[in-house]
Order: C-alpha cells, then structure tokens, then sequence
C-alpha cells in the first residue's frame, strides 16, 4: 500500500480552515484539494493532514497524505496546482512507504505569529499580520517567551471546542524577532499544540504587557490549568504554520514525485 | 493660500487607478480619497496627485495635495485612515506653501516592478508580482536595463491613450536586483515617466530575453521610436510607485501636521 504525500501551502484568508465540513458550503482547504483530486483522477480520496489550521490561518508548509497505488501515474504537483484556485499551493509530492501518517507521523511543528507594531496600520501586509499601535518591547516579550518553553501543562492555553484530556505538551522553542519594517515574530516550535494554543499564547502576552504585567505572570497563569486564567486570542490573519517535520527515517523513504 | 500636502500608499488591486472617472461607478483612489475628505469637513476638494497610477497598480508612496487655508483644523492622518478602506493609508500630512503642486514640482520618481521568477506560482505575493516561471538571467537583465539610462526619447515605450508630443525622458538609474525567495526586482528612477512606460519596458526585456535576443535590441527598439518595435507590457498588479521627490526648497517649506 503506497501512499502519496504532499506538501502545500495556502493563504488561509477565504476559507473556514483546513477541515471539510461536512454538509456546510463553507470553503476549506481539504474540500478544495479533495475536489481537485477528484478532477485529476476521478476518484475520491480522503486526505489527511498533519493538523488542522483554523478558519483563517496560513501555512506555508502543511503535509498531506492519502493512500494510492499507483502514486507516478499522475503530475500531481503540476496538475493540481492548475485544479486549486490560486490561494493553494501545491508545492511537491513523494511517494511515501506506507507507515508514513500525515499526522500520526509528525513529530515536530513550527508556527510563526506576525505582529505589525506600528503607529500605521498595515498595508500589503494587512491579510497576513495582527496590529498592534502601542509600542511593545522586545525584551520583555523575549523574556515572557521563554517561560513557554519546555514541558508544561497548557491547559489555561487550550481553546474550548474539542478539549483533549492530556494537555502536556512540549515546546521546544519559543522566541520573538523583529524585522525591518516594524514587523514582530513570534516563532514556536513544539511537539503539538492544544487548539489556539500559539493564538492564545500571543494574545496573552501582548495583553499582560500593554498592561503592564510582569512577564512572570505567565508563570501563574501556566500553574491556574485554567483558560479563564489567560487572555485573548490573538486573530486568525497573523498565523502561519510554517513546518512540520518527520522521523528522518521515514523522509529518507519519500521519493520525490 | 496654503496647501495640504499628503504621503499616501495605497493597494491598487481593487482600483481602476488614481484618476477618478466622471461618471462612472469604477472606484479610483482618488475618488475614495475625495470622499473621505467630503465626510471630515463636509467640504468638497479636488485633490492633485503627483501622477496617475493605471488601474492595478500600487503606490508606496503617492504624492497628493489640495488647497485649504486652515491646514491645522482637522487631524488627517487619523482622521483619513478611518475614513479610507483598509486598501488606502494616508501616510502623513503637511502645510505646503502655496507655490507647492504635486504633479508641477514632482522632480524624481521611483518605480518597482517585481516578478517572480519560480516554478511555483507565488502565492502569499500573487496580488503584488507578475510570475515568470522559466529561469531568467539577472546578467542578461541588467545589461538591458543599463541601455534604458539617460536622457532619451521612450516612444517605443509610450503606450496609447494620451500621447504627448515630447517623448524625450531622463532616466537617472535603471537596475535590477535579486531578493529572497527567486524575487526579481526592477526599480527605475526618472524625471517622469510616459503612460505604461515602466511596465512596457519590462514586459520587453523579459520577452526579449525569453526569445533569446541580444540586450543591445533594446537599442534598436529605442531608435525605431514606434510602440510596434516593443514588446508586450508587463501586467499593472507587478508595478509599485515607491517616491516621488520635491526640490529640496520645497519640502523644507512643509511642516508636518
């Protein structure tokens, strides 16, 4: 049993999230790119990808997989990518042995949360960063970053919807950067996350600091295991999931499509 | 008689351009610039912008001003980008002299245009750069636009619409650079410009170069002084207006508001 595994990217702005919805019109990644499959192939598969992205987030690398046979028979990425409206990018597809499990498989993820701290509101930046007007300090936010990392219980950080009963999750980085033009960067790297966990750890933040909280409150609001305990979620727009990555073993299996 | 004089950016995705257009619903920066001082001061202006932009294209930094004796009366800035939709900022605002005009004074402006040169369609840039996908030499590319420098007539690049009689234009650089992420950028600075000639000599070199031409055609395009010697015009959503310069006199006259 072969299964064909792909890796896109897609500007989240038009579409209720990764996950299909089943008997809503809303657009979603997965409805759009099963639809796409179904045109290429006439069959119907079932995709799996590593995570779901909520309605509005961006992904600059999710992995997708679904199972088939005859993984050469098509160009996927040329094929699909004329089949997707122009807001999903299919970047490349592989061959990959049968353990292979979008998300079973994944061990790693990065997400990256854009801040644009600037007395003017974002421009062409606007659909893909959150704005904050009041100047925010860089080492604050560093110092407050770094108490998410490591393994914690992070269920003041969980968004309700579908709670999971174990709410340990490991980080393995946590760091905010700035770039030119006003732009802050909250990059985090972890196992996995709880639902709107990076959402709610940026609004937690940028909530404790404009009002002028220590960054070690963090602390106890990591301790109260509790959401009511943390502050906002930060919008959709600003998030992008940047990686996910695999045991080296099973990549060195793929063979490139 | 003292003038308002505003910095303004604007995405030109959702406009037919600058000018607005009498009688026509079409929205036109300019239009919804005009609008948007009507609903602060319940006053008409006609403002005068440093140039037209053509439908599609963007502007980092559009140059506008119009007459109004009591430059301090209202807060612009603020008060504008509440007013605008998100696709307008106004950028700052100054009391000009009267002798001001900010198409009459205009002395330099700067033109970008960006193509992505990958095999992937872009997508996060999409609305902001024109996609070539086969590889294009940067060599090849600054050696053309090398020939464009100088005082010369562009007729061969002036498209149709309003011809003017002298076609003769400065071109004080003309260069290409390579950014991150297999992003070509063309930006020219001139004392003016004739109408599409930015996008018309990029949709040339790029056409010339794929046809695997000598830079030095370039030439022989120039000396023809026919539009029918050029190429293709690059499409308007690649092309930013990025400054537009005032004598130095002028501008030390401005006090910002």
């Amino acid at each position: 049993m072969t299964k064909v595994r792909l890796h896109i990217a897609y500007d989240g702005t038009n579409y209720v999230g990764w996950q299909k919805q089943t008997g809503r019109k809303s657009p979603t990644i997965q409805g759009e790119l099963e639809e796409a499959l179904l045109q290429l192939t006439g069959e119907n598969f079932k995709t799996i990808g590593s995570g779901r992205t909520d309605s509005g987030v961006h992904a600059r690398h999710q992995v997708v997989h679904f199972t088939f046979n005859e993984p050469d028979k098509y160009p996927w990425v040329k094929a699909l990518n004329s089949l997707t409206g122009e807001q999903i990018l299919v970047k490349a597809a592989y061959a990959a042995p049968s353990e292979f499990h979008a998300l079973a498989s994944a061990r790693k993820k990065t997400y990256s949360y854009y801040i644009q701290n600037s007395s003017l509101r974002p421009l062409f930046r606007r659909q893909y960063c959150w704005w904050q007007r009041r100047p925010l300090d860089l080492q604050w936010l560093q110092a407050a970053a770094k108490l998410v990392q490591g393994k914690q219980d992070f269920k003041s950080f969980q968004s309700q919807g579908t709670p999971v009963p174990d709410t340990v999750r490991e980080v393995f980085s946590a760091k905010w950067y700035l770039h030119p033009g006003e732009l802050l960067e909250f990059r985090i790297t972890g196992e996995g996350f709880l639902k709107q966990m990076v959402r709610n750890l940026v609004g937690t933040q940028i909530q404790l600091h404009l009002k002028g909280a220590k960054p070690s409150t963090l602390i106890d609001i990591l301790k109260a295991k509790s959401r009511q305990a943390a502050g906002l979620t930060a919008p959709a727009h600003g998030l992008f999931l940047n990686s996910v990555e695999y045991p080296p073993e099973l990549d060195n299996q793929c063979r490139k499509l």
